[in-house]
């Protein structure tokens, strides 16, 4: 079903967002006040207008209470993002989504009317640091304070060629095995005789301590 | 076990960065020319040093060759970040992990010898593009080109109550429920005898078009 979506400010973020929304055929009005920007967008979007978030005038004529969503993903300028919020509450938008650069900013977004906050350089750098420090984490979904799913990468041998009957998987590990992707095949709820080889990735679910326990058996570390 | 970071640029992404490896208790060591900010962050991180990154004496004197990962997160001048790579990389470092602003400037750094690159804006626009176009997908992980997991909210009453066997659930979808969450109690691998709420978060695994489907099966919209 397609949706309409207001994107205000065009930096790598916005430019993104509006990329990504394309792709999945929605329509996007991208606003930015950057002529050079807009200009160089104007055929990536279904529609590309300069202008400043911070006049009202301006975003009235836009007609922003009528979009699905307003994304407005302003950086550096905290008042500006502020402001722009301010305005497209006002005016009536169903469903604000606004970058923000640091908790306070988030806070007063939120108090002002931002029904959802994106933090993308501290959500990304939180990712990278949970990345490096696991072994062979590849991605995990954190479910509640004490489950987590997880895509674990198999770097080292000790498993290959067994069972996961033989290396009685589930409870050495007191995890599910939920799927086993090799290249690009997944097998989804393997069998008892199915294998393990290094090199592929496993999903599991289970408590965190156990993922972290898993994580350090399929390591190439020593 | 403890490793050795060393993060070049205390931007928000680094800051990012160093915070979440602190909180896991590894080893930091951050670098940034800005004076200001490297006074106001040295209780933060294990060491913080004042230093310029394009400065190829400066960064020897640091022994970046003897860490096990070192994270460089300059971000707007790309120049910058170029050259610091190619400096780290010479000095021997073990684990280069880079932030990108473009495509471009990804495939400069890999080209240079980063073993791994971050598109923070980039990547959060993506995924906050697929979080408002879909209904209730929460999270998901993309395990290859065609397999999904999912965590969706289910944001309707017409399940209320049902047991999985009634819902005929694996079949009527063809998805396997890994898991139900409600509020923070997370139940792995439901028995035909659990039910679903309304409020309830899936954690399901399957083809991606079917995780399609069960999002708008659980939608609140029409
Ligand atoms: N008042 C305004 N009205 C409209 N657009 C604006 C306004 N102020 C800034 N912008 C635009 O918003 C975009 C994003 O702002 P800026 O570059 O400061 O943020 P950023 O944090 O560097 O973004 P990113 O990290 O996503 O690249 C820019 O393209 C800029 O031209
Ligand atoms: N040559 C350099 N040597 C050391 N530090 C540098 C150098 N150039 C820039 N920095 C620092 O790198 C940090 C990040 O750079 P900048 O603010 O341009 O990136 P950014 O994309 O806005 O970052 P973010 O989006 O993560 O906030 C800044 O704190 C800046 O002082
Ligand atoms: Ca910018
Ligand atoms: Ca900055
Ligand atoms: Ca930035
Ligand atoms: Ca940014």
């Amino acid at each position: 079903m397609k949706q309409t979506f207001a994107v205000i400010g065009l930096g790598r973020f916005g430019l993104s967002v509006c990329q990504s929304l394309i792709e999945e055929e929605q329509e996007v009005l991208a606003i930015d006040n950057d002529e050079e920007l807009v200009t160089s967008y104007k055929d990536l979007v279904t529609q590309a207008v300069i202008a400043d978030a911070q006049d009202e005038d301006a975003m009235r004529d836009l007609d922003l209470g009528n979009f699905d969503h307003v994304v407005i993903a302003l950086g550096q300028n905290i008042q500006a993002s502020v402001l722009a919020t301010l305005i497209v509450k006002e005016l009536g938008a169903k469903h604000i989504v606004a970058k923000a650069e640091t908790t306070m900013h988030g806070r007063a977004l939120e108090k002002i009317g931002a029904d959802s906050i994106v933090f993308p350089e501290r959500d990304m750098g939180q990712r990278v640091a949970h990345r490096l420090i696991s072994h062979n984490i590849l991605n995990y979904l954190a479910l509640s304070d004490t489950y987590t799913l997880a895509e674990i990468r198999v770097a080292n041998d000790k498993f290959n060629g067994k069972t996961l009957a033989e290396l009685n998987f589930h409870d050495q590990f007191g995890l599910m095995l939920v799927a086993i992707a090799r290249n690009n095949d997944v097998q989804v709820s393997p069998p008892a005789t199915a294998i393990i080889q290094e090199g592929d990735t496993l999903s599991v679910i289970g408590k965190t301590v156990d993922v972290d326990r898993l994580d350090e058996a399929t390591s190439d570390r020593i």
